[in-house]
């Protein structure tokens, strides 16, 4: 079947789940997770036949152990199954509701979004949950993972398929794409995909989001800052740049440039530096931090770099709106956080800056969406539209507008004896309850 | 100065309306009013320019009406202005708010989504509503209006930027840009441009979503159905097809295709036939539909026209599942009723059709937001994210996540001794006032 034809299978069985019960949702994700369960040895043989395989080709090390699932990972994937089914249901719940007239009453309701497409590299893991997700929230899912794990991720998307086809869900929701050529392929189908997901490296998903009109949602860099303001507590202020950096340096959250007022950089830099020190992370500071501290220059593209490591690059500013002129220009609209006993400045920081995050004495690395408390995480998005941040199951939902009528027609609301429109809000309330 | 440096001025003149206080939008959405009327000379005088100039370019007369921007329109215009200041902020809503931990809250709190192009044909009033909507929500906006209305749209851009800079608005929020090419670049500029509001036919719309990488807001087709069930109400359905098709028939949401369920349509078409002929507007039937009424037959491509015109595509369906299948396969997720006495199926209908406004029993005509008490529109959207269906100042704001912290780190929550976090939800209240 072409890409074409999987999408238009997808989108098929998608209108079906769209009217999906709650009830039946959850009884489908719980298949999923005992079918994983009882197919656990047929899992672990196609992933270690992946994982010899990549062993010859003498993949990387941190590769490999993402590669890896078995035994426990399995029981992880499982358990995050059955916590999206213990998530409330994101579709069907009443957004507005407002009485346009008599017996003319309009309901904003959400839906599913409809056909995603979710492409990442790597973790098997990741096929479980985005399918997981993608039930949940009644859409259907064409799924791309690494050429790495080719075996297991087939092995797992017909588990899934066979499960939730036997537990009622139409078939053909789910959809194994397996080639580069598939690829793009499908990121030209913009009258057939409604929304791309892709999860991996920068270039990655930069490349995803320069090469498709399909709309996109996640974030190719995470070029996070940290700014020390003039009434920063300095101890505080140096725990916090410890924790953003070195807490786990290779995410998106986690801390690159550490901006630093005039001000207190002849209190706050010595400490720092100690700390980095301690750490085995390297600074790169400007010329003015070089004047307190002995680090290694910091180059122009410094000022824009995801290092994921530890290297952390330093800058002094002038003041609160050079902070703020400092991360809209060379941020990437992330995480960017003030650490200040000064509330109004730190409501101008975050008024200003314009990223998903923006905190006030807190560590960068609270930008998840564990942390955020939103259940299983879609993704983080630095998109401007739709969902921005973390990104929950809502992230996956969109709205109708219902309209329940008794005959209106619009003539009669125009005109010299035109009727007047009430637009009087309603309660929320299930919509449809009341007409019949 | 380029269209890039255009983009860039509009964005640091962004960043500070981000920050705006309500009272301060308002006044200034009073003083664009103001100075519009106070040079209303000026205006009619550019305008009477351009209208000469079209006529000399023996531009047709619907376009010369819709050019025509004098007298009564320029009152309306301002009305329109003072509607926005009269609506209510849709910056700085508090969407959600969760105390993670003791001392360290999260809001999720609605900002502007940043740099808006606007590109519309013809109307110079349509410069002045986007204005006035962009300034409400805190975006820069780049406009291009039609050429015909180079000389109008270049004096109100001037008279709106003045205005709003004297009312202390950021100098630079509104650029105005004039040729083709430089649409062209601003196409490419998916770095500096965050959302694109496009309004024009469909051939022109359908180039901007098919031409760049940037989030489009808008609808190309409105290939709008009615479908008469087979429980349907005769005399109603008669009075729903007429009103949907004749109403008013130059708009997206004019009915374009009615579906008839067999078991009505020796009920339903006669009747039909004899109100569309009274109506002059011409019937063009499936070949079962020209075995009850004389009609022209369809051919394959009616079903996908949106005909703006007295002209009525008819087909017979054999019962609910064809009429949705119909409405998703030809359909454009525009506009899509039902009439029918039968709550069940007005409810399967309304979650199986895959579209933005989905009706029972009301006319398609409905489908607007002033109809929907939205206010002023920006806009109707048949896009699957962001904002669908009608859509008012709402669809111009995104949100932030404000933490609210005192010195926590990531570290403290993992590990051995890991605090556990609370998550606890928190009543909506401004965010902040109990920090400090």
């Amino acid at each position: 079947m072409s890409i074409q034809e999987r999408a238009t299978q997808a989108k098929q069985a998608q209108i079906r789940c769209a009217s999906l019960s709650t009830a039946a949702k959850n009884t489908a994700l719980e298949a999923i997770a005992a079918a994983l369960l009882e197919h656990r040895h047929k899992i672990e043989s196609a992933n270690q036949s992946d994982i010899t395989r990549a062993e010859q080709q003498q993949l990387e090390a941190p590769l490999l152990k993402r590669l890896k699932f078995q035994g426990e990972k399995i029981d992880q994937a499982c358990q995050g199954v059955r916590g999206v089914a213990g998530q409330s249901d994101p579709v069907g719940v009443v957004l507005s509701g407002r009485e346009l007239d008599e017996g003319l009453r309009l309901f904003q309701v959400t839906c599913p979004i409809g056909v995603i497409g979710m492409i990442f590299e790597s973790r098997p893991d990741a096929l479980v949950q985005m399918a997981a997700l993608s039930l949940k929230s009644g859409n259907a899912v064409l799924l791309k993972g690494g050429r790495e794990a080719l075996e297991t991720n087939r092995v797992l998307a017909e588990i899934i398929a066979a499960a939730t086809e036997a537990a009622g869900i139409p078939a053909g929701w789910i959809q194994l794409i397996e080639t580069r050529e598939d690829v793009k392929t499908l990121l030209g189908l913009d009258r057939h995909i409604d929304l791309l997901i892709p999860r991996g490296s920068n270039q990655f998903v930069r490349y995803i989001m320069d090469n498709t009109n399909i709309p996109v949602l996640g974030h190719a860099d995470g070029v996070t800052h940290l700014y020390v303001h003039s009434r920063a507590d300095i101890p505080m202020a140096v725990e916090l740049a410890d924790d953003s950096k070195n807490q786990y340096v290779a995410v998106c959250n986690a801390l690159e440039t550490l901006l630093v007022d005039a001000s207190v950089a002849g209190d706050f830099l010595p400490p720092l530096k100690e700390r980095m020190d301690a750490r085995g992370t390297e600074l790169r500071g400007c010329e003015r931090t070089r004047a307190y501290i002995e680090v290694k220059p910091a180059q122009p593209e410094d000022w824009s770099a995801e290092y994921l490591d530890k290297i952390l690059a330093v800058k002094i500013v002038d003041g609160l709106d050079a902070a703020i002129e400092h991360i809209n220009t060379y941020g990437s609209g992330h995480t960017d956080a003030i650490v200040t006993a000064d509330q109004q400045a730190a409501e101008q920081f975050m008024n200003l800056v314009d990223s998903a995050d923006v905190f006030w004495n807190a560590s960068t690395r609270f930008s998840d969406g564990f942390r955020f408390g939103l259940g299983a995480e879609v993704g983080i998005s630095t998109n401007k539209i739709h969902a921005r941040g973390p990104v929950g199951l809502e992230g996956l939902v969109i709205y109708k507008w219902r309209l329940y009528g008794s005959g209106q027609k619009a003539a009669d609301y125009s005109g010299p004896n035109a009727r007047t429109f009430l637009h009087r809000s309603l309660n929320l309330e299930e919509p449809g309850e009341e007409n019949g």
